[in-house]
């Protein structure tokens, strides 16, 4: 199984490459190859320096999607539209949305675009076919980059597509110690979206740092 | 420091009683002052059995109000408006909501009023010097019930006012591994609420029962 990460130059992708690429066959996307390719780089080398292999490749956007199974949205929300508008070959691919709207004010609040979150507004820019899931949206860049750090964090995870969201969990549980949950249909993402500047003010208010949640 | 439950013969009112009334003085508020009183000689006996202490008497909702310094409003959401309006003297009062407005349809949706959140409504309809402040959404009423367990559970609060939401972490800090959070300002409410739907979810695709949060 093949990943692409759309926005893989990113905080968050950047972070999705180093977890996965030692245990999936991962291309880094970037809307310049070069960085994509630097991206890349890194992530070999920083993987190899702990002894883990690594299985990772800079490309550009377009050709991440071509050449994998699962393609994960790693773009903040205000790019999101433009970015799935400008791809081709998303119909049969299952697409990951880990895209929180919100604004940050005296604190994080969250801000829905009319569909009533990103993953039904993605939807409705999606090919038919498409096989979108929301999940990935509440483990935060750092969390994901810290190597050393085991990742005790549950990860839900949205879909109207049963073996996209099997596919999806299975692909989550595969990173020691991270724990999917099914949180319902797509309609629901938006309690699961909901949750990323609820974190932030966790963190905020509290001194915390990359604040997560598990499920108990 | 006084705590009354207005509807603490509910399902929630009855396991916060528990939890809460072997650590502070506790008075049971209901419509009808028998069934508060009936509630508050289950809760006493409960807590003898176990050898625990327990202050804890049945009154009227208004009376509830009257003889307590903290008023947590355990009503449903659908209640919620009429009880509040019912009551007198809530000026000056810490005021607690545990509130979530949501409906259940395939799975369960948060629908929160046009205010934004249940918190914001409540607000609208207190007097000034109400001292409002939202928590103890996220445990179920069955954990508070299951008095063998401890309660390993992060209970977020927001509120406007400083100082009542430094009182009421302390007072959900008082039971014991229960750990307060503080979520931010009062608008940051939805946020709280939002969780319980996406909590009961979880539970209900994952197979679990009375899921609660913690933050890590």
């Amino acid at each position: 199984m093949k990943i692409g990460i759309v926005g893989g130059t990113g905080d968050i992708g950047e972070g999705l490459a180093m977890r996965l690429s030692s245990r999936h066959e991962v291309v880094i996307g970037s809307r310049e190859e070069e960085k994509a390719v630097h991206s890349s780089e890194c992530c070999l080398q920083t993987l190899r320096q702990r002894g883990l292999p690594c299985s990772c490749e800079g490309r550009t956007n377009q050709e991440a999607v071509d050449t994998s199974d699962i393609v994960i949205l790693a773009v903040p929300f205000s790019h999101v539209a433009g970015t799935v508008s400008g791809l081709r070959g998303l119909a049969g691919k299952i697409v990951v949305s880990p895209v929180n709207p919100m604004e940050k004010r005296d604190y994080f609040v969250y801000t829905p675009p009319p569909e009533g979150s990103a993953a039904l507004m993605i939807q409705r820019l999606l090919p038919p076919g498409a096989r979108l899931c929301t999940a990935f949206n509440t483990v935060a860049a750092n969390k994901w980059r810290a190597l050393d750090q085991e990742l005790h964090l549950a990860v839900p995870v949205c879909s109207d597509d049963r073996e996209a969201k099997a596919t999806v969990m299975e692909l989550i549980n595969s990173v020691p110690y991270l724990k999917s949950y099914d949180a319902g249909p797509l309609a629901a993402s938006c309690m699961v979206e909901c949750l990323t500047p609820l974190l932030l003010n966790i963190a905020r208010f509290n001194r915390m740092r990359d604040v997560g949640i598990e499920f108990r």
